[in-house]
């Protein structure tokens, strides 16, 4: 029955025969009959070809998207629109292993609420790390608006290291938002609460209800916020909303927005009119104006009071020191950006139909001048609209955010009651195109649209109704995030996209090359600490040790087997498992599951992580791989033994289910030796052409190199069995010594095809 | 200052005013241009073309993926393969408040091991329930590997419903497929382990490790499986994998296939060879043939016993009531498919390069004429290769998973080691055509593949590798799925999407029109019981109940606020909020989050969820909806007061923020007079044009007459207030007057702007 294993190689060595076959005669229809049969006219196919990326294309941007209450970051590519990544950040992610493994469990045990953990976020703003006002690529932000937290991922792997909570708040929408070298992360607070974790009733309200605006200190070094150097100011209860931090002219200062400062509080079901009615009453809201520069300068400066551990900038302070203003703002508004060059800023109401350009010339003046119309009751100084207004732009019903397009003086602001975009200039206070979307358009993002030079050439208008936009899944519909052309003088639209999980309120979008991830981990890494792992291992120095009734495994995994496979503890023992995927090759992550204990790891190359589980009850539980990591990857498997305490094991050993005998041995040398003359023939045929001009060819030898040094390995111990007339585990070694031949195969041959199809030459 | 809302009127009546411009002069670039930028050639057109789909389209088919270890199922349409949804499975996920409120909760604790939380899956296997073979769209099926689980999905909501925990596995590899009118769904063990909960040392593998293959009743008219009537074949210790079941002339009978038959257990740390090398030694492993229509009846019949209160058919007694088969296999295989018409099973093993093609008349011949080559260990009898075995071709390098093709004996397999897909005919037994992929293909899923009449068309390649197909994000990459047409003669690879969350394992594919999706529910619904829920509410029965330390309060949303605004507790009180949601538009869901109480809900139209909690700490506690569902939507707040015990309130009521006059009053009323005189024009507009002809506009005019219904009402209770010369009342609900004019205004325009892009006529 050797006859497959003959006809395995055979196929090795006639490769791909049948490949020539495809490249030939593509186009069986032709394009007419294809937009015909599907309906498309001219403009799809225009929008098909501006989006459309072939296998293998990159796109140009990276965009970051809130996930709303899903709790995750979204990784979509621009202009692909497609997915790439699903980023865990407050909600426990089992494919991650995030919140799972104990380094993971470790940054969400840091957004603890009242020692508990919360088991999901409401994510809102995500902000890139900024040099100079630019988006260095190096770092993302973003808020939880349910709990009041901040976390911070790490864009060298994709993965969230830190997560604070903010020290007065009970909900902070307005984050993440970060001034123009990261030194401080902004995050307004939404729902005003008394300060501090005292019940104080809402009669109250005016007097002990407090908002606020925090500071968070980033250090840039170790990419950590710093809560022991972050600094509050103490705001009235005006429900602060969004920021933006100043740039160029403007460095230095905060602007945050607010809605109900009527300091309405409903009750409709005591009768009493309901929050709605009561936040939107007057004409206009106030735009919170705080210098963050000469704050900081108080705190460093030792006149800031801490507060629970945290200092508090009180009102008093802020307005002694002329640190923060008000100025009236349209009514409801969400969003306040200022332009690229730091000269202005723009504020929208959602129930007013025009658009705000204030002059930061006209507000610096003011403050310099301390030309106030008043103080509101908190006795902070209000500056008068007319003293800070630039113009005031009729953009539609239900303005919202405004986004900046590389060409001067142009902006796209979403107008979420007419479900549209409106294009304008803002210098001139002119409206120039308008484009309906489909519908009720929350935020938009235009490409580097936050940074100091933003490119322009696509927006995103982040539509929160999906309707009938897309095939029905349910009364829980997608949303649809809408790619528009902005490179021309009208709008056009490409690409609806819908969300599949999450609603997502706000996106930042990057310039793809500016990202320089890494595809492994220095072998022994605990990727949430960035450091060496403690509990790293190395291949041959697995072991399992017991203290007491702890029990820790130090393990591996490698294509295609756990080390160890079997685990023995006793019922009642605390179990920390810790294993290093020893991989180098990308993607070559490994999982790792277990039967009823709730493990579940994701073990990319040269990860370390653990998981600690009590062995409660005694029984047998299977573990393996999760990742589809091989051929052999449902024999990656093992079991934990949870013994009886007391269990005395009988005598006997592990009868073999089949037994094997020379024939059988040679037989499988015999194959292993044909399999190694293939993988030869491959060898031959990749280092005969330039393959060094390949990376991901040298990646590719480098890992068939291991594998085949494995096999190496696995031939030795074979022929020792073989010498001492051990015919069954000499066999079985020989099968291990072909399994890692199969795999340096499989790596040889993707090697062979990758030179044959990227036009490979010859070396002499 | 009121002449921003003049502003926004003149907007309403010159509504859209801008938009004339926008639809002219669009190709400002050709198309030429724009695929010498981005560097496609005429063969991407085509497959843009072939992919791209417009806003508003519609995919004609809908996959549904296992999410893998991320617990889930991934929906997306075909040939767009955009993703429209992720359905929480076995895996709380917050957006669809799955596993955060009490009905979900519910379904998730059915899934219990050993009482235990069990907070991931591992969904490796979807299946539609059928009819005649057929899907019939009413239900999805999948398992959870890791801890050994079937789903429940009921298409018409898209919502889990039910999770049974198998009696006797430790793990599932082998869920979910269906018999051909949803009898059953078969779900097979892989790890073999003691059946019940005792421990079994490894040394007694052999003799009491065992696999199996559980038939679970499936009681199509209530849409649930039914533990009580399902019943398991014991079977050896081979590693059961995946299945199929019998079609036409094999109907009656099931197919399972298995690895590991060599039963080696490995021990890699204690100096044995891997179960890598031990469980692929032999050339051949099982496959394992059951009669489950004999077993049925056998069940009916009370000749089988309950084991732990579950029908468990021993081997002894498959054996002797002829029930019970073997037949050799390629070895490590995975998937063993039945042909549309039942004649014929492909299987594949991974280390073999041959697909066998296995005639059933020749195997039902064999078991009719009790013709076996001989008897496992186990007494099960072995059908000859010769005796079953059609034909075998030589595919490629590591073959896997066949899907089969509308047309007559083409067949797709996917071939892991050689990263390709080969197109064959297994009643000639002659490769067709071979396409490369990358990389590291795992299964196939062709359109309605896995029915008794597959579509074609459009073939998936599930690529476990995506390597350098995408931006980096890290070293965990995304799945790769790519889409290849296979109308023509020659498979054409059109599109690669990344999976950005999960590790999906196999997909179905259903035509889209077989999906009648609801958009709402019943008024008041609990849609994971499916019925009316106890804790309904209608608009004006808001209440909270004290009982004891038991507080419930059934409590409603509508756009844009949560009645109860303020709830009032005591320390230490256990409280559950029931909330409805109000709204019959279709996508408006509202969603309900509490600051540090883990409660976060998603509430679509009409249903009816709860959250219970411990008030545990004094406080004050936010509450909003988190679904951006209207302009107003940040306003749609609340606050929990948590009061410390035995507190006394002081005498006096909430004091208004700010105080409204006459004169206020006055103002808001001639703003709502204007507005009603837009919303008055844009009535007249939609009724004098054949409106009723527009399903979109006549759900809009509903929900917008819904809304004035609400006005007239705030309306009301305004002159009320103005009659008793309270102003601060008056005012108060004019403005609430003024929100529902511009919700209702937001959907006449919607409603206005729809019928002018679609062609509707004016009416005489």
């Amino acid at each position: 029955m050797n006859v497959k294993k003959k006809r395995a190689l055979s196929l090795l060595t006639g490769a791909l025969m049948g490949l020539g076959m495809a490249s030939s005669a593509y186009a069986q229809t032709s394009l007419e009959d294809v937009m015909k049969d599907r309906g498309l006219t001219q403009k799809d196919l225009l929008a098909a070809a501006k989006t459309y990326t072939p296998s293998g294309g990159r796109d140009e941007y990276l965009a970051f998207s809130s996930g709303g209450q899903s709790g995750h970051v979204i990784v979509y590519g621009v202009p692909s629109m497609r997915i790439l990544k699903y980023i865990g950040v407050f909600t426990p992610e089992p494919w991650q292993g995030y919140g799972f493994d104990d380094e993971s469990k470790a940054v969400l045990a840091q957004g603890r609420i009242d020692g508990k953990d919360i088991k999901f976020g409401d994510t809102h703003h995500p902000a890139f790390s900024e040099t100079k006002g630019e988006y260095n690529g190096r770092y993302l932000f973003i808020n939880d608006k349910a709990n009041p937290r901040i976390a911070v991922i790490d864009l060298h792997d994709f993965e969230t290291k830190q997560i604070v909570v903010n020290p007065f708040f009970r909900s902070a929408h307005g984050g993440a938002f970060v001034t123009p070298n990261t030194e401080y992360v902004m995050d307004a607070a939404q729902y005003a609460v008394p300060f501090g974790d005292d019940f104080v009733p809402l009669e109250e309200f005016n007097e002990k209800y407090r908002g606020g605006l925090t500071y968070w200190k980033f250090n840039d070094k170790v990419g950590r916020l710093e809560p022991e150097n972050s600094f509050t100011f103490e705001m009235p209860p005006y429900s602060q909303d969004l920021s933006d931090a100043g740039k160029g002219p403007s460095e230095g200062w905060g602007f945050t927005n607010s809605f109900c400062s009527e300091r309405y509080v409903g009750g409709i079901e005591r009768g009493r009119p309901p929050f709605e009615a009561g936040c939107s009453q007057k004409d206009t809201d106030f735009m919170h104006v705080t210098n963050w520069k000469k704050a900081a300068e108080l705190v460093a400066a030792g006149k800031v009071k801490k507060v629970n551990g945290s200092y508090l900038i009180t009102m008093e302070q802020a307005v002694k020191e002329g640190i923060f203003f008000l100025i009236p703002e349209p009514k409801s508004p969400h969003g306040v950006d200022v332009s690229p060059d730091g000269t202005h800023i723009i504020v929208s109401g959602k129930l007013d139909s025009h658009a705000w350009v204030y002059s930061w010339e006209k507000i610096k003046k003011a403050i310099e001048a301390k030309k106030f119309e008043g103080k509101d009751p908190y006795g902070v100084p209000i500056i008068a609209m007319k003293d800070a207004l630039h113009t005031q732009v009729q953009v539609g019903l239900g303005p919202l955010h405004t986004q900046y397009d590389a060409k001067e003086c142009v902006v796209y602001t979403s107008i979420y009651v007419d479900s549209m975009v409106t294009k304008w200039n803002y210098c001139e206070g002119k409206v120039l195109d308008q484009l309906h979307i489909h519908y009720n358009v929350g935020h938009l993002v235009a490409m580097e649209g936050d940074s100091a030079s933003p490119d322009g050439k696509y927006l995103i208008a982040l539509n929160k109704l999906a309707i009938d936009r897309f095939n029905p899944v349910g009364p829980l519909h997608p949303q649809n995030h809408q790619l528009i052309d902005i490179s021309g003088d009208k709008m056009q639209l490409l690409y609806d996209m819908p969300l599949p999980l999450g609603e997502p309120h706000y996106v930042v979008a990057i310039k793809a090359d500016k990202l320089k991830p890494v595809v492994r981990y220095k072998t022994g890494w605990n990727s949430r600490a960035d450091k060496k792992s403690e509990f790293k291992t190395r291949a041959g120095r697995e072991k399992t040790v017991r203290d007491g009734n702890k029990v820790d495994v130090y393990g591996t995994l490698i294509r295609s087997h756990i080390t160890p496979e079997i685990i023995e503890v006793e019922e009642g023992d605390t179990v920390s498992l810790h294993f290093t995927n020893l991989e180098r090759a990308q993607d070559e992550t490994h999982g790792f599951a277990m039967y009823g204990q709730n493990v579940n790891l994701s073990i990319e190359p040269g990860k370390t992580v653990s998981a600690t589980f009590k062995a409660e009850k005694a029984g047998v539980y299977p573990y393996y791989c999760t990742e589809f990591c091989s051929a052999l990857h449902l024999e990656m498997q093992g079991y934990l033994l949870v013994k009886p305490k007391g269990y005395k094991a009988k005598a006997g050993k592990i009868a073999e289910g089949t037994k094997y005998t020379k024939a059988d041995y040679d037989k499988q040398v015999k194959t292993n030796v044909d399999t190694q003359a293939v993988i030869d023939s491959v060898v031959a045929f990749i280092t005969s052409h330039n393959y060094k001009d390949f990376s991901t060819v040298v990646d590719l030898v480098t890992d068939a190199t291991d594998q085949l040094g494995f096999a190496a390995e696995a031939k030795k111990k074979s022929e020792g069995f073989a010498a001492k007339g051990d015919y069954q585990n000499a066999t079985l070694w020989a099968g291990q010594h072909w399994q890692y031949q199969v795999k340096t195969a499989d790596l040889g041959l993707r090697a062979k095809t990758h030179l044959e199809e990227n036009g490979a030459k010859k070396v002499k």
